[in-house]
């Protein structure tokens, strides 16, 4: 009964017209990527969103997904839809092509993962955390990890995780207990219980490479004692099929109020074989790739749940007549109004559009930092553009998701009973859009991530520049007779901004 | 997995001690309710509400009720508790012992509703409807209505429902269809489709009263064209049992966010028999008697699962161990301190104890009220009451309910990843409680009817009167010198509170 379009004109005008794209198709290895192709890529990547995925995302969530003796099901569709993303190669858009990826600019996956949690969160949940994984061995990896898993990430083959939670060890990962024994060829024993694996087993790939967080026989103890390990569900054999089974068993999936497509697993290692990603117990630095892009992905869950119930609530709202307009019918043919001419219902569609729009804004001038980042040819402009990130990404991940249940609750009210019913499909966007503010460090701790290492960080470079780029808009802006009157608001917002800042770094995160 | 406690020391403190509960007995009619036995009384409901309808809450929102055929079945245990109830008494406590009521005050009806809702929100809408109808018929039937359904519903052997929702009319009741045609021997022939009937359908009574809204041939447009009919699922016999059927069928049950395990029905009147409650055209205003007294049952719906998830969430984070405190280790031979240590985990916990404290002070003041509407021998103690309780009921049904989701959300927090999964029930909480802001009138209609309705009711008396009455408090705490700290920021609310209230009687409910 829900519908959903992919707001593809206010992408475009965003990433045309506000935050030149254009600078994209100038960074080395990105020559190919001119504003039309982006624009196609984006387009075709639409269709899937809303001719394969939306249509998938009730009955997703109506079956869930099935477990028996280890093994996990995915909803009726889901493996079919699977094998037609992966045969679009949109599990590789941003991917190198080194390893078979589109090797298009970040800030065209970034824009689609917003596109791609709107249509269906539970199914997003599958190839984002391949391309996290893929994210992590990318940077930490060995040539053979890389030789091994990467293609296979890339081709969507082959699923990924993130390991991190222990029944006893969730925003505390410092006293976690799985272990990592060493084995003579180099390779570890890894045996413990891991809690919380979206993905951790499922049907739609052959294989699943865990990343895994553990501990050496002589770490040091809290954080600073952690190691990252690889361990594939099956092991790759020479040929690069996936071969004999390692110690890896699912326990059971959680039930859980939504994204109930999405397998959260206990994972098993009973002595699994693993091997050691990067340096040893330095796996908190590799789990921070793939965490940090989590982050920024978790903010798009908010902002897509935001999107699409928006759209049904409008909907909705131009159709529903009830009551008539305080300054008189607006439907004077028909038994009543629209509800769109009351005054609260305008204000709370304004309200969710007003912040759509802007959370997207920003969306997308995060996405395009990213490439710089990334390939900026400047060590500065790459420096600006890491600052930039590193400060945004809590902001992003917390706004992003508490403003986008918000809003999906409000979407809700808009239809007021029937909101409540799940035939018309607000309620599974609340019950969505609620485990975003919770997973990959709770919003509290997106916090203390902002105020205790964010805002300190090289002596307050980042937040120092952030301010240097608002103060810069709104001067621009109080010149410009047509936007005049929003500058001084802005201006006075970032008086209070600057000033609340002050008052954070003088005191701290010693909550003195 | 979750737990629940009556909070018996809260209530007993603020009854006797806050609000002066023993006045009660002094109420003609109520002599017997000393504060011994009202304690007595509510000791034994939190028993009741602990043991036997709490341990059905989790299940019965997992199994839902079942529809088949035209049939409802409640979830396994509920026809048992229900009888349970029954035989207690619990389903006529504060009604009149003339048709085998308690005769206690409603107040202590009013604090048990809350114990309800905080242990099983579904359970308490079967019973909550039916005093519904017991007030309204209580207050508009005829000598012959109320000889053949009070008894019934006060004993718990017939329910009732409230038919308002049509498909196409929900606030927009003045456009509702079903007809009502006059019969020969003075009953009338009911047709039409009513929606989200609340215990319209199920298997814990024998019969089901339904005080359905419909219009008469000649009745004028709009809601003063609409007139309220008792229909009876079953006709009742001369003998007081349950006879022949009526035409009245249940066509399907909603599936809902929440509420699983509460019937919300499609019911339809096929030329159903129905007799007039009250006069011609003037359903509204029977239908209010109800509807007033539902309103202030929602708002307690909220507080009782701020309080059950309140509760849940305390423990949680008295148990889960995880970070060290700002301040050094409260647990150092454990791995890890209690969450509570945390800044963020204790505002959250404190926010929601003290909203919870003051709605339950504010509740409990309410229900006095109520008693003393009926039964003060002075008219002018009579007319404050009503005046409080007019003005109070769109904010008790408003504020309870949106600071029940957002407590309950809240809570929910408290628990990270935990918080999510089925088995720690507060997302369950979450679930149930967001229909309390939609239902008996959004909260934006409670919005309209304090601003459109209550502030200029007589001249504005009754806001005057509780403005008087606030400022008496502030003066009071103003003198005393443990509470002085408090009656300044008191008093400059007041005084806000005065400055909207006055800018909102200049512009009027026009949106001028």
């Amino acid at each position: 009964m829900p519908a959903f379009r992919v707001p593809l004109d206010d992408i475009r005008f965003l990433l045309h017209h506000v935050h030149d794209g254009a600078q994209l198709a100038a960074l080395p290895g990105l020559e190919e990527a001119t504003p039309d192709l982006i624009d196609n890529v984006l387009t075709e990547g639409a269709a899937v969103c809303e001719k394969v995925l939306f249509p998938l995302n009730q009955s997703g969530d109506a079956e869930g997904v099935h477990f028996d003796q280890g093994t996990v099901r995915t909803p009726a569709g889901f493996k079919e839809a699977y094998a037609q993303y992966r045969a679009g190669g949109w599990t590789g858009v941003s991917s190198s092509p080194e390893y078979g990826g589109m090797g298009l600019p970040k800030t065209v996956s970034f824009i689609m993962e917003e596109q791609l949690c709107a249509a269906n969160l539970s199914f997003s949940m599958y190839p984002g955390l391949s391309h996290g994984a893929y994210s992590a061995l990318s940077a930490y990896g060995s040539p053979e990890q890389k030789a091994y898993y990467l293609p296979k990430l890339v081709d969507g083959s082959w699923g990924g995780t993130m390991c991190l939670t222990e029944a006893h060890a969730g925003t505390d990962l410092g006293i976690l207990t799985t272990r990592a024994e060493p084995l003579d060829d180099g390779s570890f024993g890894i045996t413990g219980q891991k809690i919380f694996i979206s993905a951790g087993e499922h049907d739609l790939t052959e294989n699943i490479v865990h990343l895994v967080l553990a501990k050496l026989p002589d770490a040091p103890a809290g954080t600073r004692g952690i190691s990252m390990f690889v361990v594939p569900k099956r092991f790759p054999n020479p040929d690069g099929t996936a071969g004999a089974p390692n110690g890896v068993t699912c326990g059971s999936v959680e039930h859980k109020m939504g994204i109930k497509a999405s397998a959260t697993c206990v994972i098993n290692f009973d002595g699994a074989r693993g091997w050691l990603v990067g340096e040893p117990h330095k796996g908190m630095r590799a789990m921070f790739v793939m965490m940090n892009g989590a982050r920024l992905g978790v903010g798009l869950q908010g902002l897509g749940l935001s999107e699409v119930a928006y759209q049904n609530a409008l909907a909705y709202a131009k159709e529903r007549l009830q009551g008539r307009a305080l300054t008189g019918p607006k439907n004077p043919g028909g038994a009543a109004d629209p509800i769109l001419v009351h005054p609260d219902v305008r204000k709370g569609l304004l309200r969710i559009k007003a912040l759509n729009e802007g959370m997207r804004a920003l969306s997308v001038w995060t996405a395009i930092r990213l490439d710089l980042e990334d390939r900026h040819p400047d060590a500065a402009v790459r420096e600006e553009a890491a600052d930039l990130l590193a400060l945004m990404t809590p902001v992003i991940k917390a706004f992003f998701t508490d403003h986008g249940f918000t809003n999906a609750n409000l979407a809700l009210q808009t239809l007021g009973g029937h909101g409540y019913i799940r035939e018309y499909g607000m309620e599974q966007y609340v019950r969505d859009a609620r485990i975003a503010q919770i997973y990959e460090g709770t919003n509290a701790v997106q916090a203390l991530d902002l105020v205790g290492r964010k805002l300190p960080m090289e002596g307050g470079r980042p937040v120092r520049r952030f301010f240097a780029l608002v103060k810069g808009a709104v001067d621009a802006a109080a010149a410009d007779p047509a936007r005049a009157e929003f500058a001084k608001a802005q201006g006075a917002a970032l008086g209070l901004l600057q000033k609340a800042t002050m008052w954070l770094a003088e005191r701290g995160a010693d909550g003195s």
